[in-house]
């Protein structure tokens, strides 16, 4: 960790804009600074933090933008350094520019999110703050915002933080234990022990169940629309993206070619996966294609079923959606049968839905019929689990981290009630500390923080 | 021209980034702030000029971001009326839901340009500064950015002003005659009015010449590369890109389907229209297609024709150069004979380029062997012209006002050799100010205004 030469980058999107900012911090930011902006204002020698000055930006005499710098004097800064942001015109060509100056004049362009791992460094934040600093910066509805803000804020943090606390006492009065180990003196009361134990399980079990929603809060949850070729599929899609008036965006699947269609239903976000459609075949090229789609129901959370209810009997549904259950492996998978076409029908067939033991629900997509009856459905299935107040992690690492907590505190009470001594048990307490601490970053490494940071945006 | 109530919009790129900024400005922008951001800052109610403020955007109790908020007083803003800046975290639903915020508590959402607009009409900027700003922010190349910087800077206006003042004094003095007509007094020297049209004839001549040169430093020089198929235009082309090490992006071109390969040398950027073979043949869709070339090749203000030297006679050439310049209009076109695969001869044939008119540059662009010629040769053709000294204009808008204004000139000349009665003289010279007033702003209207604006982004 080198921190202490001064890193630059551009702090704002790329892009033609009214304005893009450069950000500048370390030890000799605002010196930087000093030696590449002019301004006629006399005080700007004197340059005061949480003050913005105008000025140029000038290599010699050769000016290159008019801007504004934003003076942030240690420690009060987001880096927790000496840091300067300068307000240039949004222009690619103005910010090569600049950062090409800032570089002569001794600072470097900064690594992937090499800003907020200075500011942990620097005791700014936290490392589950930090991590949720990306979460909220690539939030994109209402559930992924509340999620990464409440952890950048600490709350998340603070839980893991008290449990550790409690533990460390603990462990030191075993380690006194040890100390006086001659004298068979029980500093550490087992039954507090325990009782703290349990505590920790309760606590750190909840957490690590909270994963899965978390995920889904955070990635949003994969739905899949399958079907036979020409029941409707895409026009349900289309009404389904458009009826209720959503965020609607494609952003680039998980693979490099697959494109998603976003649907948020009151801030929860649902992925729809694109599959091919079913059909029996004995073309080789068309089964390939037939068996990715099964590879993408595995993916999927829930899988919405198209029949055309004009042309198909109970009977084939029963054994078509048999038939695929045979190729998913999850096999509690939420599978939710469509009937479309009913604007084809006289009345709604309710003996249809008596017949599967599968939620069924009868649209017409072509007239946009019963379209949100799906949309309530959908959220349904997530909207009883959430609780606002609930402590929720979304990071894998966490749940990792968690995960090897709760083992450890497992051997520990195993230890207990086997009576081993307590050296054993302060090694156990011990791997429970570091993965615990872990999460925060009390106890850390290099490599650790490399894996984190190097999924920042640089300028982050 | 509604002013006085309080717009916002997002200033920075589109895009998740670490940071985004949300600019509003009005008489209200601060109180709007105070309503929706809370700081710990006891002193926050108190915002100050050009001081910086953490806290959070919040929404009742509901945080919507920790952001710092920037604050400007009028007229000490780039507006000119009170404005804030929140620097945000660089998330588009987090800037959405900040703007909700903002229009929820008074503000509205800035159309195209208003920001600079209202600066404009406050009077912090003339409208050919303001248009320099629309200029910088699309800069990509040094030329256009310098030349943007300049006119932002108040190069050109000044010149404006400085001929339209002079030419508001004859105009006076013009006006006090006619006060005075039955008395047949000059109080308006006729010569030194002479003198002074002469002056203004030979500056306004001098910024419409220059006006070729500015749109070129500003959208660059169209370059065709043509030749018969397989003579390697693709080749070249990818060679010159490469050779150059030059900035080299993909932008959309002036039509939607086509797209145009940007080559910057030494600051000029040289745009590479994309022309489809030449070729004789019978098939009517072909012809289309090579009338489609010849269009392109009008567009182009040089023509890079590409021969395959191990293949071509000198005869075939000439014949070639002839038959393409039948079809396009402007016959001074610069044509340089590219002679390519210069790797499949013994030596290179001097007598071949004697036996032409026109330039011709032996290269092999598969051995990328004096693909440097090409660009230096390219660069010849422009930086003749250039002065970085000499004022430049790049708007088509200023160059129509100027026209106008040489027109009002000529008359007023014509008027004074026949020596017609000073109140014909004050019409064509009130058309003269109006033309150059046009150009600052001095003189303008809504429509004028609409029209700049409308090519802003918003948030600018």
């Amino acid at each position: 960790m080198f921190i202490n030469d001064t890193i630059c980058a551009q702090a704002t999107a790329n892009g033609t804009a009214a304005i893009s900012i450069i950000r500048l911090s370390g030890e000799n930011a605002i010196e930087i600074c000093k030696k590449i902006f002019v301004s006629k204002n006399t005080n700007f020698y004197d340059f005061k933090s949480h003050r913005i000055y105008f000025g140029n930006i000038q290599n010699g005499k050769n000016i290159i933008d008019e801007v504004l710098v934003s003076i942030f004097k240690a420690p009060n800064s987001y880096t927790g350094e000496n840091s300067v942001e300068i307000s240039c015109h949004g222009s690619a060509y103005i910010c090569s520019k600049i950062l090409e100056l800032l570089i002569d004049n001794g600072a470097r362009i900064a690594k992937h999110g090499e800003f907020t791992m200075r500011a942990f460094l620097n005791g700014k934040l936290d490392l589950s703050q930090a991590e949720a600093v990306a979460d909220l910066i690539s939030s994109n509805s209402k559930a992924s915002h509340s999620l990464a803000l409440s952890q950048m804020r600490g709350g998340f943090s603070n839980i893991i933080k008290d449990l550790r606390k409690e533990l460390v006492n603990f462990a030191s009065l075993i380690e006194l234990e040890l100390d006086f180990s001659e004298e068979d003196v029980e500093f550490a009361d087992r039954k507090a022990l325990t009782n703290l134990l349990d505590n920790l399980k309760y606590e750190i079990t909840n957490l690590i169940n909270s994963f899965a929603m978390g995920n889904v809060l955070k990635h949003g949850i994969p739905v899949a629309i399958i079907g036979k070729p020409n029941v409707g599929k895409s026009t349900l899609l289309n009404s389904l993206l458009n009826e209720e008036k959503a965020i609607v965006s494609e952003i680039p699947g998980t693979t490099r070619d697959s494109i998603e269609d976003i649907l948020n239903i009151n801030g929860i976000t649902f992925r729809f996966i694109d599959t091919a459609g079913l059909r029996k075949s004995d073309d080789i090229i068309e089964n390939i294609g037939i068996e990715r789609t099964y590879q993408k129901l595995n993916q999927a959370d829930i899988i919405l079923y198209v029949v055309d209810i004009f042309e198909t009997s109970v009977d084939e549904i029963l054994a078509s959606v048999e038939d695929f259950k045979q190729h998913i492996e999850n096999k509690d998978k939420r599978i939710i049968i469509i009937a479309n076409k009913t604007d084809l029908l006289m009345k709604t067939p309710q003996h249809f839905s008596d017949l599967l033991s599968l939620e069924v629900i009868f649209i017409s997509a072509k007239r946009k019929e019963n379209i949100n009856l799906i949309a309530e459905t959908l959220l349904k299935y997530v909207s009883t689990d959430t609780n606002p107040d609930k402590t929720i992690i979304s990071n894998l690492r966490h749940y990792e981290a968690l995960s090897k907590t709760l083992d450890s505190i497992n051997q520990i009470e195993t230890g207990l009630i086997n009576g081993i001594p307590g050296d054993l048990i302060a090694i156990d307490l011990k791997k429970a500390l570091l993965h615990l601490g872990e999460i925060t970053g009390e106890v850390t490494n290099d490599e650790i923080l490399t894996n984190i940071f190097a999924n920042f945006c640089i300028g982050k």
